[in-house]
């Protein structure tokens, strides 16, 4: 298999948020080591490395403070850079976390004012990511939440956080936008505790909206192995649901702070699920990155970090459709009945009654192997290259 | 305060599964340390330390092999100690876990066996569990889940979870029981991921069933602080969903293994939150105790232990309400604007159109300090008991 | 019980991190939300709540860029403060992690350069340490690590680091200093994994120096946490080596990114053990806060928040002088056994010889119960407040 | 590159523990799914997969309450099988942890009598070990710790441990046995906390025992990854201190229950540089698996599981050779100056004297990057297989 073979195209859709390349490096114990990266060189070069779109927060491509002039002339050189590439919007949101007066929440803020400027604040972006052409608005509450028991009131937030999905559905029915929502969980960091933590709580919530067909998540690797749960799940849930509207693909080791490691750094083996997660739930949405190149980079190492989230992605794919096709894998599934699950636990004309005084012998059963071993090794080896290469 | 202020009552409300003093220890370095405990003897016991009601797995009560005598000479001794000491049955449940059967699942086995005989297990005990008068029956998928990825089609699996929620409302409304399911999620242990791993997960669940009404969740301190969630956050949100039918007390330090401490012990300054949110949210359902007496204790620790958990309870109960009736702590509330996230953020007549340009000092809001850490501190005085007692 | 017991006074050796209650609130996900505090009047108002010392980085004096003259003069400043205050400073410490140039480590960069540089600012300030008085100095490798796994050549990082601590030693003898120096462990942020990442792995390494009598540890109770591990075990383990020469208390709620929350907030249960930790092992090193006051508070939450670890500290301390006053708890240490484990295993003038053979009713002693439960359930009762008040 | 180059022979030195292949499912959640099975049994069929050697606890072989006739019989079974299939006995251990006794430790039980049952225990069958030709003892005090604060008197407790190996030290010189010991580390499970909870804490420990000489580790994949920690790091740190004296290889996926995966799943990432640590450091005991074949296998997936953990070992190792010997991945090194790093700081003759007043340009140092990520990309496509294969 040549090198060539994971060269991406824009076919793979593969997109990224302009905040990831241009992460400047700050963290709580040390200030930016590089240079300020402006939305439209993040563009050229995204294209030059394969990228199809990107995902951009309103204050990635002009500042919070900018004046209408300045937004226009930044707004005007983003636009230029994707005429110029062919890179599309894929998706877009809003930073409602960078600015101090989110430093308590947005959405759910004790304080109405900022609630009421949130809004505002995600229309006015909304109007350019319809304008620009992107499908999925992407909503992270990274502040919505708290430190301590009594500072948040989590049933009425939780009613304000319903709110602001509901104007917003609003909003984008009354413009005509195609526009989606993908609400984007995560457990903890920067707060302690942040409201709908994981893709669950996110996907439940949804339910309660007045346009739930809006609204569905955008489940992140890193995020939920925060948490210790397994992202391949999460996805397939959510796409058993009808709601996996985006995803956020990058890496992480377990529960610690959040560490956006390129895709396929990390987690290695999840990763290979996820993907088959992906292929097998007929996932057709940009397969996203939202990782951070670590702070030891300079700009080039950014760039090797995110062309290679790119060919692990596609590493990974191929790994993954191989996997699948291969006869000796078909009859590992067999001899461990995974195919059997798709069989309804009744048949089409039965009920509980018939049912009732169903026995087995349940000891025989219990002595029966799954052969699960077999097969998880035959998928290691796949991930290791040994087999089907 | 007299140390009788925290004497346990039956208004109390609090139950325990029988197997939970009934633990003899068994863990995967060693075997029993204390010898089996028949339902009837916990009973009687557990009224003696002031508990109100029990829960019980089918084979707590009678063996998974017995014969339907065995069983009817076990059901009868259950029953004659309920009688004698005036404990209710609140909630049931089914072993769906301990037969090597059920190794790999039992509504999502990917042996249709499997799953039709644990529709019958649970339906048999469902009529055992109407007629001893229980309100709840809790669903706790230990074994529905997987160590490897290509061992278990997700989708398919819920696909089942599904189906097998909706057979079986189907014989609880056709017996016309007035009983409804509450979905115990947990993260990992003893598989390497459960399906329906948190709170949320098993929400957003509920609402494809046929009879979403009839089914609510079951959060258990321990479980969702393995995936370091905020339990309290839980069950507000369960709360908010209407959907908090049951809850399992007590206690965990975080990620590892499940401990099933007594609660109090773990996370005690969650457990505070805990009583508060419950107290809140205006749960009337039992205060249920799903712990395990340390093995390191004997008949005595267990009873001391048991006891213990009720003892907490009640303790933290006169301290949240204290705390929340405290005019110092109201004022602090205020200070840090907890109350004005209750007014929504739209005005009554309001609409989006209203926020259009919305603008703000954004600056000015930004400096404003919220006073949780004042607010804070006089909650964990009341922790302390240095405040209000 | 009043209020004014728990007022710190000097006696009670408080002291804090100058950073601590400067943090400007700089994090992955925002700018700063506080105005930048200088040294001094953080040494004023820590004075005014009745800190006894403070601890300085340089660079919280003085800027890394800063000439010789602005440093002279920051430094008097900071000098004159505690002059007028009375404030010690009990202990210093440099800065190696925030300058762009230790992006990769300081002792143990892959540059040499750096870290030759690295030991020329920290020799520089311990000048500085000796002159102010410091009698610690404390060494946190924030920097030191790495996010893959080719990066670091973990052995000759090793030998580096050991090579640090040879020249620093030397210094400090060669220059008559009172200084010993102090190890601050941390498993990972702002690095993927730390070298030396918990206060075991520090407390080995500090046996292959050439003056291991110099060198100790400053575990920190939200480090070792992050890890999963028993801050209290930490500690005692520390003093049975002699090898606690310092403490940064603080708090954290299990696995998850760096909280630094005041101290007792977080793991409450776990400070109760903590100040026991320190009471019965005899630490009577100063008792030190490294925390950081949350985002959402302003200047008045800043101040709120460190005194309220003080107070926190005060009521720990009365909870757990009564707690071991207690002759019920003493008699519950007996049933449990606790004394036991102070007799030696052989007698005096036992040795192998006379194990051999040795039998004993191993069912019986399996048997007897630890009586573990009521005895912690005493404890619990002593941090709520509800015994011995 | 054909399968059969993944053929374990014996001069890879792979062994494993009894226990592991014969461990019968027993969990806190449900019973035995397989039959027990006897040492002699699972010596034959290690054999047969390619295994070099065995470890066994003296009740894998014959049972706590043997008779010394039933005692002699398993034992001869055993050592027949050894004889018969050319297995060595390259490791012994005691189980101190099974037997109710040893609820509350062995080593540190409060209760004297089980100290010294313990150390009788561990004598007589030290005795085995030497007389079937072991090297190293290895000591798991999975039973040594605490579920809460009161019980365990810490800094006592490391008295009974130190004294424990002292009097054990004593016995093997005093017999002449060639035997070490290696001490395994476990932060938790099925204790709240363990004594020793990493590498780290255990190599501290081993430098106040009389005989440290004798004494090194035996750090597991498992129990390092529960606590977050680096375990390529841990076994580094081993070597360097030149304590790795044994390893136990298995999987995790981070924080939670013990999993015990076979090697190569759960950190795939983690097992490749675990793979290169010991390949690089030199380490040249047997390569050992301590594993559970998960519950879900029958007997044929039991040795599936085993068999895979010596493919995946042999896999990672040619894999990691590559990677080393790779001139591309020679020229990354050097550009990330990962080499450097072996380099004194000082130089030869250089004291502190030459560093004093050292000036470098700090920016422009910052600005340089490590070219970390090229790198580590460079060894994932070696895991992966994408390179060098």
């Amino acid at each position: 298999m040549t090198a060539d073979h994971y060269v991406p195209s824009r076919e793979d859709h593969f997109s990224f948020g302009i905040w990831t390349v241009g992460w400047q490096g700050v963290d709580v114990f040390g200030p930016a080591v590089r240079p300020p990266m402006a939305a439209d060189r993040a563009v050229r070069k995204l294209a030059e490395i394969g990228a199809f779109g990107v995902n951009f927060h309103d204050n990635d491509v002009f500042d919070f403070h900018a004046t209408d002039g300045e937004r226009d002339k930044q707004i005007s050189a983003f636009r230029q850079a994707l005429a110029d590439t062919g890179l599309v919007v894929t998706t877009a949101t809003t930073n409602l976390f960078g600015h101090p007066m989110f430093k308590e929440g947005a959405f759910t803020a004790n304080d109405r004012e900022v609630r009421r400027f949130a809004l505002a604040k995600v229309m006015r972006n909304l109007d350019l990511a319809a304008e620009l052409g992107a499908g999925v608005y992407v909503c992270w509450g990274g502040r919505e939440g708290a430190e301590s028991g009594a500072s948040k009131d989590v049933r009425a937030a939780l009613d304000r956080y319903k709110e602001a999905f509901d104007v917003l559905g609003a909003y984008v029915l009354d413009h005509g936008y195609g526009l989606r929502f993908a609400i984007e969980p995560k457990p903890n960091e920067p707060r302690g505790d942040i409201l709908l933590p994981t893709a669950g709580h996110a996907l439940a919530f949804i339910n309660e909206l007045e346009h739930p067909e809006l609204v569905g998540i955008n489940p992140e690797v890193g995020h939920e192995e925060m948490a210790g749960l397994n992202y391949a799940h999460a996805i397939s849930q959510a796409l058993w649901h009808g709601k996996l509207f985006h995803i956020d693909l990058n890496g992480q080791n377990g529960p610690r702070y959040d560490q956006d490691l390129r895709f396929g750094a990390g987690n290695a083996r999840g990763a290979f699920w996820v993907v088959d997660a992906l292929e097998a739930g007929g996932y057709d949405g940009p397969v996203h990155f939202d990782f951070k190149p670590p702070r030891t980079e300079d700009d080039e190492g950014v760039w090797a970090s995110a062309a290679a989230c790119m060919r692990n992605y596609l590493i990974l794919r191929d790994k993954v459709r191989a996997f699948r096709g291969d006869p000796e894998v078909q009859g590992a599934l067999a001899a461990a009945r995974v195919d059997r699950l798709a069989e309804p636990t009744l048949a089409g004309d039965e009920t509980w009654r018939d049912l009732v005084g169903y026995t087995v012998d349940a000891d025989a059963l219990g002595e029966r192997g799954m052969a699960f071993e077999r097969l998880d090794q035959l998928a290691l080896e796949y991930l290791y290259g040994v087999r089907g290469s």
